[in-house]
């Protein structure tokens, strides 16, 4: 119909349409589909439900949307410009894909205001939706008074084919069940289109029967092209339901609007084309310009900005009731949002010396969490159910459960990559949570791909990883690390550390802690075995990623550089040369990240230029090591699978000994 | 009931639950729960159901056997001594989880004879029953004829709780449903305990009603601990649903038989300790010594190999009438059990000139592939919803699909996960199948685990990875691999390729295919993006991993060593140097784990020691790169994320432009 004729939804509905289908087609490149067929619901969504403040995309209370299908970063870019967020930019959306826009492929945070998450990976945004529920169902409970209501907003997700078919969207919506997050509504564009053409193809299952079987609530919206008031009625019932998260089928065409190219799988994931566009215009009633807006409509969607305005308004008045009647509760959520972290808080790390008994360095983990718990309220974290053998439970604190929101110990239950996925929706609530997941050091293999989102999109998690090498022992090479340390040390901004013991576990944790606060991931491989506390680990060593722990008098004859469990090996080896007249130098060298992140001089004072004969002991693969110790360094390494047995067995046969590694130096000393 | 009274039944069940009692205690390392739970129904399976030759456990037609749970691997090797498999002794089982024994902590196929695939990884053996059935049905519809059945079997699977709540085993069951695999056939232990204790705290959803959604037929038996008649009915009846597969519900008690430990966590994962293993001998009655067994049971379970023999000889005589009438098709069939490819099947890789149209090497791989595809026809595979961009269809063969199970296409929909495990249990049906799996280079990440277990298990598959670098553009630093390869080239046992152009994709194949045909796997980092054809590229070069493509006369000043898109940058920076005076060979490496397996001297005429001054240029990060080109070599890397733009752009912007890679060969000489 023409323009004229049409409702200021229906022009709002099309402005977003072709918003979409301009940017994309300028850019050459794209995902017009998605836009197309689920802008009537994202705009029903945006125009009459979520509370959001244009203005103040960080404002604390406002309702997270997470596009989980990211691909459909078009919509949601033009949602953030109608709706006036001075992020997108009309130029902006004609830049769309370009270098240094803000306006990529796929919604990034770190890039865009009044993006929550870092989607496009797929299945991610709805278990990122599922931390911020969580968080928000957390912070509600231990903060909110019944007087004053300072936390309490929905989390919307638009999800797609392409995640329901993902695992990990089964995981994070089968633990939201149990949860019973009644404040998480997902809207399932349930298109039946993806890459590869009909979901018949690959995916007839019957997704709403799926989530009722995890304990959601379902509602199906038959027609998600026109029907507005069902899509409003749907949103209503969802909310209605408290004690279950809604998913919200909504059936539509992929690309409606376009005659020849909607319901099919060419218009997923290109440009339309000019003649198509021109179809597509005409079909559709639009009269516009590319990148032309009809007034009325954005001034229609803007009302936004005043409602944003009069909403934060509205709770700014609540917190400060709040703060007046509850000054020590507001104190501690206050100082949350501002993600510092408390004075001295560092003070609790313990240290050690070798007369302290030798322990796992994931028992000096569950040490460190427990002492740092009471100091950090925004501490809360858990396993992907190995508890009691990654020994990362707060005592004390109780199960963050259904009607138990208040407690920090998380049961992702054996689900690893929504684990990962959940804990950087926690992060990125933006509410001070510092969020932990906890599993065997080879399982990070099953949340890879959360954990490198953590790092692409600066989130303050940790990853707890215990069993981190062949020591791991009986359970054998499904079980044992070899190739995993170096495979995360490979992603940019992650931070890997592998303490010796205990004071190298609390240099761990300070780092962590410190980094999380300034919203950079940490990921910590600690042993199964027990080491011994070692003289000359320090705190501030771990800080600066290597440092020398024991050395010869004047310049060394060799270095020897180890991890975690080796660093031992490596003190007792030098011991040995040194009685046979070497002089030796031993570097524990906990994290390649914070050592290149210090400058040159420190640099050399470790590791000489002068100094060419070094050996690097690690029990894992060599990958990575020449550059400490030159192609023709030692290597007490591992570049084949483990195998099951006692884990001092495994070690022995895998030469890690004292002696291997003295005849690994004097190999290098020629 | 004391032993007397005890029928061969019970005899036999508490010999499988004593064995894995006695087994964990001597090694005081194992999980007892799940076998003493477990015990009946895989009893009853392993002497009611299933068709097997212990005293071959490799014949062709054998029911196969996956305990997905693999931590209760000693449920499996108590099977298989029991049924006189020689591969588990008794002195065996006194071995469990020793060094060298073949009865590692978990289940391993390339360890011990009659364990089909490799378990422990949660949810893995799932998906890798889904391709052990996929492959069956497959060979059934390719070479059953009306009046010579020759490929007829079942795959059984034992999950636990674990299983069930790991996302790859949702996706796996979703696209088995979508398949209607009829011959599929798991058993759900369904015990209430995973080690954070009971399932209450992280798994409360319907299991049964979520398979029902993804169209399986399910049962439960409530009673699992004694009913074996209602177990028995269970298997009869999923036999009898042939369009579908079947997922049993089998309610247990975790560590039935332990009276103060079953029902409990602490059964799950550590031996029972002396007085509860007193304890349990006295509750169920049991009279003998450790791994003492009741000579009737054992006569009782042996009865499978007569059973076995009888079973395999009517197989051959079946196979004997078919290979009198239809000779053809049964020399195919024999071929491909053979695992040994047709004489001359790599004449068919193309080779190219410098003259040939710069094409993506995706491209060149579709080709490949489908050149191979007449020739191997055991090569079978497609894509996780990319198969447009990952170019991997075999035109003309049509999809694998519920009702043409012949066709060669599989659709794997957007699963990676379960689509690298089912690839894996198709290649572990050891009847010839070369699978390949194919996404972006990126998403390895979320399949890495089936990845791993394909390069420790012996797994023949080809894992077609495209868009392989920052120079997939647009789509930004989500979708770009920078960490990838190096991640990848990590893992022991599996080959990593990143071809340059045409000639080397096709050497890629070479090798991928015998490798496959030698059950290792190799995975092909392809671009999205067009590569000029070079001079000096070749199919005998890639074989080699590492080969000089230009060079100077006499000993080069300089080495520039390139991989995959970027070594046509090498070849244009060492005209521009040489122009300049400088000596220079360019080396093109498209495989590290190729070139280690040279001989020194072929070694060092590629990279000769003397020459020192290096340059590695990959749009990739540094980690690993120092072993080629020393401490202090240059690199034209990439150790940040990636950047949404058009892919040209971010390679110029990223500094993989032939200006740099001669700025950075200047500075190393000097």
């Amino acid at each position: 119909m023409p323009v004229a004729a049409q409702s200021l939804d229906q022009l709002a509905i099309n402005s977003i349409r072709f918003l979409a289908v301009d940017a994309i087609e300028k850019a050459k490149s794209g995902h017009p589909g998605l836009p197309m067929g689920a802008a009537p619901m994202a705009y029903v969504l945006w125009q009459n439900f979520m509370r959001y403040n244009p203005k103040n995309p960080q404002w604390f209370n406002r309702d997270r949307f997470v596009l989980s299908a990211g691909h459909g970063s078009m919509l949601q870019y033009a949602l953030l410009h109608l709706t006036g967020y001075d992020s997108v930019s009309i130029e902006d959306i004609k830049n769309f894909r370009q270098w240094g826009s803000s306006t990529p492929g796929h919604p990034e945070n770190f890039e865009t205001a009044g993006v929550e998450v870092t989607t496009g990976p797929l299945g991610q945004g709805i278990a990122n939706g599922v931390g911020l529920a969580l968080a928000e169902a957390h912070l509600a409970a231990k903060y909110n008074k019944p007087d004053a209501t300072i936390v309490d907003h929905y989390t919307y997700v638009i999800v797609g084919d392409g995640c329901n078919m993902e695992g990990i969207s089964g995981e994070a919506a089968s633990i939201a069940g149990h949860w019973g997050l009644g404040k998480l509504i997902v809207l399932y564009d349930d298109n039946h289109i993806s890459i590869d053409g009909s979901t018949d193809v690959a995916f007839t299952e019957d997704v709403s029967k799926r989530f009722e079987a995890y304990g959601w609530h379902t509602i199906h919206v038959e027609d998600g092209n026109t029907d507005l008031a069902a899509i409003s009625a749907a949103i209503e019932a969802a909310k209605k339901v408290t004690d279950k998260p809604t998913m919200i089928k909504v059936t539509t065409i992929i690309g409606y609007g376009s005659p020849n190219k909607c319901n099919t799988a060419g218009i997923h994931g290109a440009a339309l084309g000019t003649e198509e566009v021109k179809l597509t215009r005409e079909n559709l009633g639009w009269e516009y310009a590319p990148f032309e807006l009809p007034a009325d409509a954005v001034a229609h969607m803007r009302e936004a900005i005043d409602r944003g305005a009069k909403y934060e308004g509205e709770w700014e008045a609540t917190l400060a009731t709040y703060k007046s009647k509850y000054p020590q509760e507001a104190a501690e959520f206050e100082g949350l949002l501002t993600r510092q972290l408390p004075a001295g808080w560092d003070s609790v790390l313990p240290t050690y010396t070798p007369a302290d008994n030798a322990v796992a360095s994931r028992k000096h983990s569950e040490i460190c969490l427990n002492k740092l718990a009471p100091v950090l309220p925004g501490l809360m974290g858990g396993s992907a159910d190995l508890t009691h053998s990654n020994l990362t439970e707060i005592k004390g604190s109780g199960d963050f459960q259904k009607g138990a929101y208040q407690n920090r110990n998380v049961h992702f239950g054996v689900r690893e990559h929504a684990m990962g996925a959940i804990c950087n929706g926690m992060a990125l609530h933006n509410s001070g949570l510092i969020p932990y997941g906890a599993t065997f050091l080879i399982f990070t293999d099953y949340m890879r791909a959360a954990i490198r989102l953590s790092a692409l999109s600066q989130i303050g998690a940790l990853w707890v990883m215990t069993h981190d090498s062949i020591g791991q022992g009986e359970d054998g090479p499904t079980h044992q690390p070899i190739e995993t340390i170096a495979s995360l040390r490979a992603i940019p901004n992650l931070t890997v550390i592998r303490p010796a013991d205990g004071n190298e576990t609390s240099g761990a944790y300070k780092v962590a802690i410190e980094k999380a606060s300034q919203q950079a991931p940490t990921l910590l491989a600690l042993s199964r075995q027990n080491l011994p506390n070692l003289a000359g680990t320090s705190i501030e060593g771990v800080t600066k990623g290597a440092y020398t722990i024991a050395d010869s008098e004047g310049t060394p004859d060799i270095i020897l550089i180890g991890t975690g469990s080796e660093v031992s090996l490596c003190v007792k080896a030098a011991e040995q040369l040194t009685t046979e007249g070497k002089k030796v130098r031993v570097v524990s060298m906990p994290s390649w990240e914070l050592f290149d992140a210090q400058d040159a001089a420190y640099q050399e004072s470790v590791l000489p230029k002068a100094v060419t004969k070094r050996v690097a002991v690690e029990a894992a693969c060599s990958m990575g090591w020449h550059r400490f110790v030159g192609m023709d360094g030692g290597l007490v390494t591992v570049d084949r699978f483990g195998a099951s047995a006692p884990g001092g067995t495994v070690m022995e046969k895998y030469g890690f000994t004292v002696d291997n590694v003295v005849a690994t130096a004097k190999k290098v000393l020629g």
